[in-house]
């Protein structure tokens, strides 16, 4: 029973159903009529014209999106515990040709606008010396799980926007925020700032596919070349427009992300005071002796060892319930 | 009917049915079960013992493999009118950091040992103001579907060792060679001094699969970095995996090309004094009229001008039988 | 006797005087009232606003301009004996972060706007297989000592403004094209389309101070801090500026390159049919066979062999009258 | 009265009379008598077999160093308030074509092998998704004007070799440490494991000439095509050699350096209780209220407020005796 990642997890039947419906010849690269209506179905979904352009990961979003909002001699502001920082070995350095991240600390690897004031306070406008910040990227959900709201995010990207930075969305779980808040996606991105979106689907029943969302559809103009450039303009590119859009159409990226975030929820009921951080989406990190650990991998549940005396659990879409229900109970056990 | 490009057809029925066949719980990134059987698979066929990497573009491919061999501030021998010179927006130099393609001429877009030979001449051993050549990289088959044999490699590959080069193959139709010449694999690659194969799968019946072989293990350590960095460790790496054994399996990698290059021979015949270059893999060039070209689309067919008065053909390994002879009739009608 | 390069040469007394005078303390990097004037000094002289800044090398110089012009997914279009292109170990590459030198043939290292045009005509505008052009770099006077005028400037520069490209001239030799024209800075800069230029001081008599020229100021702003990020910021940089405000002043540039190209004529006259190109600055390509190149290193003379049958000789500001003379004698004596 | 930086400061005598005596034509770039005596000089001084390579500034020297040790997707451990993480607009980043800086704390910028060691900890070994740990850079004397002696940079030597890192000193003021300790240069590098040093002139008197030693000398192969590709490989380098030369002659790095560490010493005995660190260089950091800061720019005193309540002081080798003991009396005064 794996509860180690969402990435671990299987696609979805839409998905797979979409890829084979996909299987005939159509324009190769991104000319094909799929990958010719991303554009139109997150327009739809945000209400608002974007540029939405599939890439194979979500490392490569992420680092598109930054190369999009700062030069190489320019600074990002991000959490110190974020995914760019600390799991995507440096390609966000690699794709913005050097930019340096600058971290900013906070608790369950959530910006606060103050945390983010008092980082811009540190480096002197328009010294040559210092990088000077041209973005600034959350997650959300973050890397604990934890869920920003559109005020959260408004309230950041005033801060970004008074000092004249992108404002970029890692959405790698945008989903389980999603359906957490039961917010308008609108309202969570553009309307509260946002310029850039890793909008994540592969953690969410995808096979190979996130989309990458400019809320200003000229920024996408340079990243159609380095996409290129970068090796992720894929030759049958029908399919990665496919994955997506079975996911988009019939709500399926919110169907899946309830299911996991309501395995979590449940999780969280058994495991209470254990908890770290509240669960807002689809992670738990519960604190554990290492013999407890020892007890729930001898009951066959399969996790990740987070930090000393502390676990992390993940729920995926497909969690069977008995799966749940069974580590619910092993964790109440304890 | 198109002919216009193998990027552009369908993914045959063994990869379909290898990537419903993955859809289950595994490892994520390249530690599930499927990527851990690719350097085995590999090192059968190939008869020794090599490190393969699945990626999902060619582009990506090739630059892994050029950055493996050459450091940001050295150099790569081409033909000029190479896939990584022309056609991939300066991917080279963005995997390299900045190494420069140092161009070669030759006919049908091969290269000879002469000629690599006096370009290497032009570049002063040592001199710190000219960027050293670390690499050569040769297409098989080219851009205009030639075919080096194992002897012509290995020709090449002798200059490259006297000088320290490593050798890169560009094997986006590898599988169109190996099946023109009828050759063991091995004797077309490292056998004959090849260090690095792009070896393409997506042109011949892939859905998003490429592998990178090392013929030295040794050289695939930090691509493995590089590969994150790029963005291109895949989540759910077990689908690319899947893809490429499914394709090794039965050699339906040689099926396939077998079925392109022989409808590629079958409209050869046709064109007859046509033909710009001789037709050894599944590309056809053939001189045409503006009229002439305008009359084959008006009877439905599809394809690219490559020049003027030069009109290029590819045939896919899902080619009809049908729209061959058709076109073949058309040629010969002209 | 060295007519080997006009690098070697000793700096002219005007700058170590300056230099001698600029020895006190004054705000480090560029706040220091020397550079401050740099802007002033060279608007003055171009007849329009203009920014300057000091750089230590030509190459830096180059490299700075081409990466305000050209962004790391584009191309920028040079001779193919460009300096930019053999001379520099890549740097073009490293500063704008791996956009590619697209090359262009043409007698002399001089382009035509028939050639780049042509070479334009290669590039799919928008295909994003393609690095879109971005910037024309051309050196003047040649790395043969050609000089281009005023008017074919202008020719390339309405070329470069059609397709949208900045166009950067490398003028490492600027001083000895502006003699040898008689023309006004300006004409052969801005006027013709010019945008960036390295405006060469060091084989002209500097020690270690180039500057580069934008004359649109607001190109220079990022450049700031890539010059800071390049490790060219230097710490006492009134040193810098004060070499080149040395040689402005009572034009020193202008004289020195007078007797540069002076001396470069006189043996002009006397190698006659030798000569491979006019002699339009301070350097010359002679042909001669080895036996008449060793008698001439025998009686004291140190060059450059160029290629089989071709040596180089370069004047410098400095050489003395009696060299030149003896040099004539010995070349008319063959 | 300016105590701002040893930046601004003149250049000593005996430099610019070096630079006086290297006017007259010798081999360009570093193909001079002066530039290959700096292996020699260097080697005598070290006390083992060391390369050489003089460039115009500390950071181009910091980013060459680092450049050596690290792959561009690896990451090098330096103090968080390191010159390298703060003030070099990422040009570390740059040179290593996106390496990462892994941050550590500690007081007055110092690390410790503990700190170090935690840090490192954090990094799982082989793990694709982090960047591999490559070098360690420290800073001596520090940010602060602290200073490692040989023991403390052996014990975190012992570090770095026991994770396979390479070890960088930025020794932009190692002479005011070396003077501070009294110690065998030896000892407190290539002894205590230093790979490579970025000896700094420039701050201690030079003009523009900074050493950058490679303690195994194959270090510095690559180093020398990396040099020119960032256009830092001048043209006259004999003038940059004979700066470092003179310095290194009868002593006077020491010599000046001792000169403002005396300065530093008579103001912090005059401070007494508002240092906020030990004076163990040329700098110091005072407490100071804004009142008392403004008294003392009254009173003629030029410096640079460091944090709220903080100045901070800087002396140079040339510091004129009355103004040393002005401040002193000053702040004594406050």
């Amino acid at each position: 029973m794996r509860f180690f990642s969402d990435n671990a997890a299987p696609v979805c039947p839409e998905v797979m159903t979409a890829i084979a419906a996909a299987n005939q010849v159509d324009t190769a690269y991104d000319g094909d009529a799929l990958s010719k209506r991303l554009d139109g179905a997150f327009s739809d979904l945000f209400g608002t014209s974007v540029a939405a352009l599939w890439v194979s990961s979500g490392t490569a979003a992420n680092s598109l999106a930054l190369a999009a909002l700062a030069q190489s001699h320019q600074s990002v502001l991000c959490h110190d515990e974020a995914h760019i920082q600390i799991d995507e070995c440096g390609a966000p350095e690699f794709y913005t040709g050097g930019a340096k991240l600058l971290l900013v600390g906070g608790e369950g690897a959530k910006l606060t606008p103050d945390a983010v004031t008092a980082r811009l306070a540190t480096i002197r406008t328009g010294d040559v010396h210092h990088m000077q910040p041209a973005a600034l990227s959350i997650t959300n959900a973050t890397e604990y799980g934890l869920v920003y709201t559109p005020d959260q995010v408004a309230a950041l990207g005033e801060v970004a926007k008074a000092r004249g930075l992108g404002f970029h969305m890692d959405g790698a779980r945008f989903a389980n925020a999603v359906v957490n808040l039961g917010c308008d996606p609108g309202d969570l991105t553009w309307r509260a700032g946002i310029d850039a979106l890793s909008f994540g689907f592969v953690k969410n029943g995808g096979l190979s596919a996130e989309a990458l969302i400019f809320f200003d559809p000229e920024l996408a103009a340079a990243t159609r070349y380095r996409r290129k450039r970068a090796g992720h303009l894929l030759s049958k590119g029908r399919f990665a427009a496919a994955q997506i859009l079975a996911m988009l159409e019939d709500d399926v990226w919110l169907r899946n992300a309830r299911a996991a975030n309501g395995g979590a929820r449940r999780i969280a009921d058994a495991a209470g005071d254990r908890l770290v951080h509240p669960v807002e989406a689809n992670e738990l990190f519960v604190r554990m002796t290492a013999d407890e650990a020892a007890s729930l991998r001898a009951q066959g549940f399969d996790f990740y060892d987070w930090s000393p005396g502390v676990i992390r659990l993940v729920l995926s879409w497909s969690q069977p319930d008995a799966e749940v229900a069974a580590l619910g109970a092993a964790i109440a056990a304890l």
